[in-house]
C-alpha cells in the first residue's frame, strides 16, 4: 500500500515535470510529506531534482528532505542553490541532522557554512561533529530537558511549556545536580500526578539507564529496544548529561544494521547496491566473488591430483555436488544463527564453546541422517559398497566440520571485536568447499583402493 | 557491556539459588529490571524458574516479565502459580500484552481467566483477540486519547491530566467526530502553545496517517519508520478509531522481521533455534537441507549420465566445484539484495523486469570476468583449448542464469503476495547447482567431442 502511494506520487510528478505544469507541481510538492518526496527525488534526473527542489516553499520541509536524501542527491542539490539559502535551511533543522549533513560536505564548504550559521547552532553542530558517526555521541541530539533536583513539579511544568518548545521529543525530564551530572529522570506523566510543590528529587527515578558518548550505536539501539524506552540519555566521562538518543533514530539504526549484516553475509557489500549503477554494483560484488573463485581453483587442483583414480572410477565425480551442497548449506545455517544471535544479544561471546559444541552435535546428527540416505542412493545406483560408504562418510565428516567452522568463525571474530557477519558468507563457504572436496577424495581413494 | 551485565546477573542469581540465600535473592530480584530478569529465566531449570518468580514482589514487574519471556517459560510459570494470582497480574498489564499472552494459553484456561478478569479489561482483551496476530489490530493497544473537534485546548489539557492516566504512551491527542471517526491529530506540544479557548479543530492536523486493522504488521512498521512517528492510529473499515500502534512495538517487529528473513534465507527456519534444544534445532533444519539433498542427487544423476566421457577425460570433473561455487555465490548475492530491498521498501514489486534485467547484466559481466580468468587457469593447467573454452562458457552461462533466477524468484514470490525470503536460500541455490552442472557437462562434452 505504501509502495503504491509512492509509485503514484513519483509518476504524477514525473508527468507534471515533463509537461511543465508549474501550478500543479507547486500544489502537489507542498502537500506531500518529506519522506515521500525523498522517494521521488531518487528517480529523477539531476536537473529535475534541482528543479523540483525549487518548488518547495516551506523551509522546514526542505530541511527534512535534506536529511532523508541519499548523499549524492543531497550534494547535487547543494551545488545548485545559493549558500545563504543552504545556511537558512540548516538553521531550521535539528542539530543532529545538521551535523550529519555537514559531515558529508567537502571541508572547505562545511567551514564556510558553519561560519555563516547562527552562532549557537553552529557551536552545537561542531560539538556533535567531534564524535564518531557510529557512536552515541554521533547520533544524539543536544536538545533535552534538564532541571535541578530541587525544582518543584509545578515550576517544571511551567518551564516545559515556556522554555523548551524547541526540544524535538519531550518524553522525559532529566534531573541533574549542580555540576550538570545526571542524577534522575521523571516522566511527563509523573509530573502531573504529584502535588505542584513536590521537588523533583522526591519522586524522580534514580535508576536511569545512561550511555557514554563513545558507546557503539548498535549497543545504544539494543538498550533502547531492550528496555522499551523512548530516549536514552548520553553522558560524558564525568557523567555530565550532554544529549539524548531518541527512538526514531534507533529504528533507523536497527534497520540499517540488519541490512548491513544480511548483505555482508551474502557477500554483497555493506551498501544498498540496488539503487546504484550496474558498474558500482559490479565493483562492490567482484572482490567478494574472488574469495570463492580462489577456493574453487584450489578445489580443482585437489581433484586434478586424483586424476588417475578418477579415470579408473569416473563415477566418484557424480557425488561432488551433493557433498559440497550439503556441507555448504549446513555451514550457512550455523553461521547465520550465530551471527544473528550475536546481533540480537541472544547469544553471548562468552558461550563460545557451548555454542560451537552444540552446532557440532547438530552437524554430526544431521550428517549421519543425510550421509546414510545419500550413501543408500549411491549403493542403489552403482551397487558398490566401498563407494556408498565413502560417500556416507564424506557427508558425515564434511557436514560436521561445516557446522563447526560455520559457528566457530563468527564467534571467534566477535571475540576479537571484529564484525562476525564478515566472517560468514563467501569465506566460510569457500573454506567448506575445499575441505569437503579434499575429505571426499581422500576417503574414496582409500576405501576404493584406487 | 549490556551482555556483560546480563551475564553477571545470571551468574549471581544462579549462585544465590544454589546457596539458598533468600534475603539476597529478594534484594537482587526486586531491584533488577524485568527485561534483565527475562534473560536470567532463560538459563534456569524449570523448578528454579518457578522459585525465582516467587521472589518477585511488584505485581507490575511480574506482568512485564510475562510479556518478555519465551512461550515455554511463560507456560511453565503459569502452571506453577494460582490462577487468581495470574488474573491479578494480567489485570495490571497493558491490554495488548494480555491479549498476546492469553492467545498462547490452552483455550480452557484462557476462558477461565477471561471470566475472572475485571470486566472492562477482559472485554478489551477479547476485542483484541479477534484480530490476526500479525496485523495492526493484533498489535494495537486500545488505550488512546480521543477528544471531539470542538473541545477547547485548555479543557483538553485538563482531561489529559485527570482522565487519561492509564494511557501507555500519551504522545498524540486524536480528534474524532460525533461517530468516533478519526478526523485529525494534535501533538501535546501544540496543545500548550495555543490559547486555552481555541477548539481542537482550529489547529489540529487533518493529514493523519491511519492504518486499517487488517494491515500486515510489517507494513505498519514501515509506515512508522518511514514517517518517524511515535504512534500510528488504527481505524476499522468505517474509519472509526479503535487503537494505536506504538513505536516500542514497532521496534520489536522490525527486529523480528529482519531476523526471520535472515534465518529463512539461510534455511534455518523462522525461529531463534539457538536457544532451543539440539533436537528442536534438528527438527527445524532437517527439512530445509532436504531440498539441497534432492538437488545434489539430481546433479549426481546428471553427472553419471556423462560417466563414459568422464572416464576418457577425467579432468573435466576438476572444475565442477568452481562452477557450482561461483554461480551459487552470485545467486545468493542477487537474491539477498532483492529480498532485503523489498523488505525495506527500496525495491518495488512493480519494477520486476528492470531489477531482473539489471541483475542479469551484472551476472553476465561478472561471469565474463571470472569465466575468462578461470578458463585461463584451466588452459595453463591442462593446455587444452576446448576444455578452457568449455569452463569459461559454463561459468558465464551459469553465473548469468544464477543472477537471473536469484532475482526473479523472490520478485515473483513477492508479486504473488508470498514471502520472498522463502524463495531464496536452499531452493534457489539448489536449482542453481543443478543448472550449472547440467550446462557445464553439456558444453564440455560438445566442445571436447567426447
Amino acid at each position: 500500500m505504501q509502495g503504491d502511494r509512492s509509485k503514484i506520487l513519483i509518476e504524477s510528478i514525473k508527468r507534471l515535470l515533463r509537461r511543465g505544469a508549474v501550478a500543479k507541481l507547486l500544489k502537489i510538492v507542498n502537500k506531500a510529506h518529506a519522506s515521500d518526496l525523498s522517494m521521488v527525488f531518487h528517480s529523477l534526473s539531476r536537473s529535475n531534482q534541482r528543479k523540483l527542489f525549487g518548488f518547495i516553499k516551506d523551509i522546514e520541509k526542505k530541511g527534512e528532505l535534506f536529511s532523508e536524501l541519499d548523499e549524492d542527491i543531497f550534494l547535487n542539490l547543494i551545488e545548485g542553490i545559493d549558500l545563504n539559502q543552504v545556511v537558512e535551511i540548516l538553521d531550521n533543522m535539528p542539530t543532529d541532522d545538521v551535523a550529519d549533513l555537514i559531515g558529508r560536505l567537502p571541508e572547505e564548504k562545511s567551514d564556510t557554512i558553519l561560519e555563516k550559521m547562527k552562532k549557537e547552532g553552529s557551536k552545537e553542530v561542531e560539538g556533535l561533529l567531534s564524535y564518531d558517526d557510529d557512536t552515541a555521541g554521533g547520533i544524539m541530539v543536544p536538545d533535552f530537558i534538564a532541571l535541578r533536583e530541587d525544582v518543584p513539579a509545578g515550576n517544571a511544568i511551567m518551564s516545559l511549556q515556556k522554555e523548551h518548545m524547541d526540544v524535538e521529543m519531550p518524553f522525559y525530564l532529566y534531573v541533574v545536580d549542580e555540576y550538570g551530572k545526571l542524577t534522575g529522570v521523571c516522566s511527563l506523566r509523573q509530573l502531573v500526578v504529584v502535588k505542584p510543590d513536590t521537588p523533583l528529587k522526591d519522586f524522580m527515578t534514580t535508576d536511569v539507564f545512561a550511555v557514554k558518548t563513545n558507546m557503539d550505536q548498535e549497543e545504544v539501539a539494543k538498550i533502547v529496544a531492550h528496555y522499551d524506552i523512548l530516549a536514552v540519555p548520553v553522558v560524558d566521562e564525568t557523567n555530565k548529561l550532554v544529549g539524548i538518543v531518541t527512538v526514531d533514530d534507533v529504528i533507523d539504526i536497527i534497520r540499517e544494521e540488519a541490512t548491513e549484516d544480511i548483505l555482508k553475509m551474502a557477500g554483497a557489500g555493506e551498501e544498498f547496491v540496488e539503487t546504484k549503477s550496474v558498474l558500482k554494483s559490479i565493483r562492490i560484488r567482484l572482490p567478494w566473488l574472488f574469495a570463492c573463485c580462489i577456493g574453487g581453483i584450489i578445489a580443482s587442483f585437489i581433484i586434478s591430483h586424483f586424476q588417475e583414480s578418477l579415470s579408473k572410477v569416473a563415477y566418484i565425480a557424480a557425488f561432488i555436488p551433493v557433498i559440497m551442497g550439503m556441507s555448504g548449506n549446513i555451514g550457512i545455517q550455523s553461521s547465520t544463527i550465530v551471527v544473528r544471535g550475536l546481533a540480537t544479544g541472544r547469544l553471548n561471546v562468552k558461550d563460545l564453546w557451548a555454542v560451537v559444541f552444540k552446532e557440532l552435535t547438530i552437524g554430526l546428527i544431521l550428517g549421519m541422517v543425510y550421509g546414510l540416505f545419500i550413501g543408500l542412493v549411491a549403493q542403489v545406483q552403482y551397487s558398490r559398497e566401498a563407494l556408498a560408504i565413502s560417500v556416507a562418510l564424506a557427508v558425515i565428516c564434511s557436514m560436521s566440520l561445516a557446522a563447526l567452522s560455520g559457528s566457530l568463525a563468527p564467534m571467534l571474530f566477535a571475540r576479537l571485536n571484529m564484525d562476525p557477519a564478515v566472517a560468514t558468507g563467501p569465506f566460510v563457504t569457500t573454506a567448506i568447499d575445499i575441505i569437503s572436496v579434499f575429505l571426499y577424495f581422500n576417503i574414496a581413494v582409500t576405501l576404493l583402493g584406487i
